[in-house]
């Protein structure tokens, strides 16, 4: 059975998620809906992150087993015209036997979009916050988040009892112009990259740092929670799921190199 | 009476166009809904252009002419307040007395966005075309338009029996990156500004431009159209009008110098 990694880029806001639910409109429900003609069975199918209803992604990595053999071209224009047009195939290679898009990844990066004002043409892709954002002491408190913490104030493991405990590789916080180039709107834009993220955790990461933006809360507040439990979690905001871009994942060259 | 002058951003998705349609959702429909309650009677309104059903705004210009005096920062909050989410008052100033959106305007810019394939996010806002552009063949064919021509080809005249020669002042095809910067997807944004467009001059415009692109089209087949009725013209292509974005007009300093 030959093993494929696809890479999916869709727009959430239509979607229940990714993943599959009875009666619900989800991206995984559509994908497998997409494969089903596509293979003799129903698809062995692993995807690198569960996104949340609205969000959205844009290098989102699937793993699936087929019945059958398939060119990767052939698999991709296959599947771009069967699935809906709110998600699209941007790769399709063939991998390892045995490939889990969600074990075998080593990093996922996400970002998160804000703009500071009403602007229609982004309001489903970023979370608009009114007035100025102090983006210094935004970038000076996401270097808080850089290292090995216990992020339990920012999420739930995806196992019960599971450590809470994650990577975070690499932060940023910048200004970039959207939609159309030139001045159409300023976004921006929070990105972070860890070995693995809780569920729930990149949106209040945003959801503090645009807390620290306004001037709600301090470095020192957000340090505290990084500690552990204290008065400033409970303060903490959940920035809302359709400024959430799943933005990448990484692999281990040897997965890597199959592909 | 006071007039003012509000400069709008608005997600054409949804709407059926600028102009106010009886029992249809429209732009001017929306805007003349949120300024009753701040004027006396229906507020006298004039709009730089009417946009077509799905087609965007970024800086659509309205002036209007208020029964009540207002703070121009008051107006937009309360405008803001009672709009609905897909649109945005950007701007709002005074106007001179018997200011006209459309008759004082002296300039005209459209873009026009094309991705060059399936990009999820961007759907609602450019035309999606397969396969590759020949953007060297797009930036040759779009310095035909420069200058004094009849446009008839292209579009035809607001007023039966109008001219249809319109003078194009700037263009150019470059490519952007979109949404949430770095490399979420590049788009193909044609940029015309012209003393005033035709109806359907700019979809017309970017589809022929496209066709050129796609091979389809000469330079010299696109200057034919442009000299007048010819075979060429037959095969002009409409580009969609959700990939159409009102940018930006500009007035006489006299009429800015008041705002």
């Amino acid at each position: 059975m030959p093993t494929y990694r696809l890479t999916l880029e869709y727009d959430g806001g239509a979607f229940h998620g990714w993943q599959r639910q009875p009666g619900l409109r989800t991206v995984e429900g559509e994908l497998r809906q997409a494969l089903r003609p596509l293979s003799g069975a129903e698809p062995e199918l692993t995807a690198a992150s569960r996104t949340d209803a609205g969000a959205h992604a844009h290098g989102q990595v699937v793993g699936v087993r087929l019945d059958r053999d398939w060119l990767p071209d052939t698999l991709q224009r296959a599947l771009s015209a069967l699935l809906p047009r709110d998600i699209a195939v941007s790769e399709v290679s063939r991998a390892p036997e045995g490939f889990h898009a969600r074990h075998d990844a080593l990093r996922r990066t996400y970002r998160y979009l804000v703009v500071p004002r009403r602007v229609p043409v982004a309001r489903r892709f970023a979370w608009e916050v009114s007035g100025q954002l102090d983006l210094d002491a935004m970038r000076a408190a996401v270097t808080l988040f850089r290292g090995r913490h216990d992020f339990g104030a920012f999420g739930r493991s995806p196992r019960p009892a599971g450590s809470t405990v994650r990577t975070v590789h690499q932060v940023s916080v910048r200004v970039v112009t959207g939609l159309g180039g030139g001045q159409h709107f300023s976004a921006v834009v929070i990105e972070v990259t860890a070995d693995a993220f809780l569920h729930g955790m990149m949106r209040a990461l945003a959801g503090a740092l645009v807390e620290v933006g306004r001037g709600r809360l301090t470095r020192d507040e957000l340090a505290a929670a990084l500690r552990g439990p204290s008065g400033a979690a409970d303060r903490l905001t959940i920035a809302p799921a359709h400024g959430l871009h799943q933005w990448s994942v990484a692999y281990a060259p040897a997965v890597e190199a199959e592909g």
